[in-house]
């Protein structure tokens, strides 16, 4: 039976790392987990239990601290480059992959004033970076995740098609909920990664202020705004799960429910994906 | 083969209940998650499966859902204790145990004003409160969970007792990060319960700024601090995992680690709780 | 401000051990999870930072693996008591309390037999006990969790009380589906913890053939039969969430559904609990 | 600003469905978790805020329930084509795409016999089959997930490269743990999906026996194992994390540790992926 390793993959995840940056005056913090993958030549590991090529994954690991000691870890496109292309220089390897995902923490105020060295976790969102190096060079993709949003009004969903199995209701007035995926890429070259919080700052506002005739629409707004205020990146890709809050029935209590009360669920959930790209004209 | 029911109770958990106040200016959010146990003498619906004292869970939700179209839902405290008032005067009922948990949304903010109707979640951090209600009156305590914090200077952990099993090095200087949970209970009587905010800010405060001997130390400074802000509190009680984020080991790779680069890990961790009491003389 | 410490504990948790044991034939496998706390006259580490009779939470996980390596850990039973001993024993401690859950592993079967070293994870149920020593002895309860059981037929919910608020319709015919967590208590002196085969078979098969009026119905006969097995019992403990299984309208889609479509659902649930205890007479 | 909307896609997640086969013996259960996908030519629903084409995933989900009613559901891989040949009918959707996950669970066993209608759920592992419907045609792909294995001798790692970041020692005995994730795919016109069974044994058989040089080789003999027992398949897929458990370090206790005693760690992680074809001759 002739039988080809037609693809593979293998490194370490969820390489926690935090770096105290112990200046002469305030600490800074930065709080990591970071992926790595190596893609290669890597036949005879597979085939013929022969591990002359394969970098241990916990070397990988070991990598990963010293280069964080080395390093000012300023930001994680930079640190995560620096660890693809270290990678990338290996024997067998053709492509490797290193995705960091940044934790957010806030200085403690104290008496009004920002600590030197407490911190509070903001909670669930995170920035992200993918970055790739093969032969065709370095590709950089990055984001954030789990930036959960809420709006109240100017949220609609009617005019759609309706078939054997349609049942819901149209509306010009629900609750719009969702937990924001954004990945983007830089055009070639970019090493100033600070579009990060005007983009952000664009999907949040967009989110508030547009009036919404479905996530669909919602997500293009978004799309366009962060397009708009990042000229250095060339698309973006927005991953919107519509988290829904059903109106609840209360007639047989002899209430009404003028969109007041709901029923924040779980599952199932709508996903709204799509990627916009500038047109290069 | 003789048996008693030795303690029962039932319930509905995770009743999921939004609120969305739409006032004639900006709507305010609520957003709880909700639980009802009944204790009562319900021993023939076990022992014989007659359900004429089983109030259905089913109705414990709708409830909840029909109470919060009638109530302003203000704050947690009161919302609970009325539907635990309510739960308590069913027949067989002997206590109601309400407990509520409250998801903390902040408004966004469009061209430095907060937006009228949009909304951004904070993160894990969350308010609860606990109501039972039985032949003893009414019993209500109140805190917060998920508070994480983290500090990179004013921790020390020496001085303890040796045996044939410890290895841990002496430190004057280590991280130290925790997930706050707080409880206090409130004089009977109290019916203000904006103590919260005080004791949050007493409670960060004093993490960031408390010389730290141990997570036990830095608990009673914690818990003292908490209770000098707010008089209207007899108790609180902390529970603080430590998050253990030890000190990576670089000397294989020649380089020293001057308390700067740390593996952040998950387990095990330590648990440290302590219930802190105002002595009443 | 005088305060009191009314209460305190603090341990580890959350330490995972795998124990090969490596006999002349088969390998045999036991991997627990076990967390360890300690109470008692602690109030200057707490008050002053004198950490003298503190000892060490890494030093607990030490003292597992090393008690691992000298202990057959035939029964975490034993093996239980045998770290309470110790600990109970430490100056300034008045309760030592330790947890073991194990989780559980079957041999991968090869050409029909039991593999001598090769395992498969069978899920989500596991064994637990719990042990506390303190001035007034020794206590062990032991149980099980995440036993997750369905059945289609033979439950019913009807003759409840009906208020203001209900809407559910009395049903002769309904899916049951719960994970059970038992907890048992065995009489003082018991060495022998085999009991627990043989209540897990006894609350699975009373699970199965019971004529159910309600959960807490089933779940008095599931102890019943837990206590009719195991005379070396004392009472048992079932708490049992009610893991709804909705009935789908199909009526929209011009189908019946004769009790066959249901939507799994994960919250709001049920949660049902009671204590039934062996009379003395 | 010319924009272009690159790629998209949406559509309903986490449809949980319970299906009853109420036949006149034993009920059967099937219990799947179902997502469905749609891309296609909805540009002005997205920039316009134009609904006309917008298929409600309210609607996908009623669609769902609606087809189990008519369906046997007798696998999994017939339902999900079959859904998925719905979707892709809709005006404007260029591909549909149905994920469908079944959870596991076996008949309780009373007094030796199989009992007609209680289950057990046997814990995490998974079926699962992603349908991919588009103007290419059909394709399909099926796998199991979640599968834990663990095995206590006959595995070895060495003979790898060092670099200036190396500290693993070299062993020929180590613990090999992974969550089994394995994909294949079926040649063009297959119906017969019972493969799952004989592929699942080889895979669980193969990891058992073999005389392991890395998680590398030991998947390329698993993969190999699976495409040898199943002629209809013509690539497979196989995603193994490497779970490590650490040798714990007794020496400083006086303690030796011939391969007993293991702390089993969930981050960080190694994690191997590769896909073995057929090579067609």
């Amino acid at each position: 039976m002739p039988l080809t390793l037609a693809w593979n993959r293998y490194g370490k995840c969820r390489v926690r790392l935090v770096k105290v940056r112990r200046t002469t005056g305030a600490d800074d913090l930065v709080d990591l987990t970071i992926d790595v993958g190596l893609e290669g030549e890597f036949d005879s590991v597979y085939t013929r239990g022969d591990n002359k090529t394969c970098l241990p994954t916990d070397t990988m690991k070991n990598t990963v601290y010293a280069f964080a000691r080395q390093d000012a870890v300023a930001d994680i496109e930079t640190f995560s480059i620096r660890l693809a292309d270290h990678f990338a220089a290996k024997p067998g390897v053709t492509r490797a992959l290193v995705r960091a995902s940044q934790a957010p923490w806030n200085r403690i105020t104290v008496g009004g004033r920002p600590h030197p060295h407490a911190f509070v976790h903001r909670g669930g969102e995170a920035w992200t970076t993918t970055v790739t190096r093969d032969r065709e060079g370095l590709a950089l993709s990055c984001g954030l995740t789990d930036l959960v949003v809420l709006k109240t009004r100017d949220s609609a969903f009617e005019g759609y098609p309706r078939d054997e199995f349609t049942t819901l209701p149209e509306t010009r007035d629900r609750i719009l909920a969702t937990s924001i995926t954004a990945v983007w890429t830089y055009r070639k070259g970019t090493s100033d990664f600070s579009a990060r919080q005007r983009i952000r700052a664009a999907l949040v506002e967009t989110f508030a202020t547009h009036e919404s005739e479905s996530v669909q629409h919602t997500l293009y707004a978004m799309a366009k705004a962060a397009l708009s205020v990042a000229e250095e990146i060339v698309d973006v890709t927005l991953t919107l799960p519509n988290r829904h809050h059903l109106l609840v029935d209360l007639t047989p209590f002899g209430l009404d429910n003028p969109n007041e009360i709901f029923v924040a669920t779980d599952q199932p959930y709508g996903l709204i994906e799509a990627t916009v790209r500038r047109t290069l004209g």
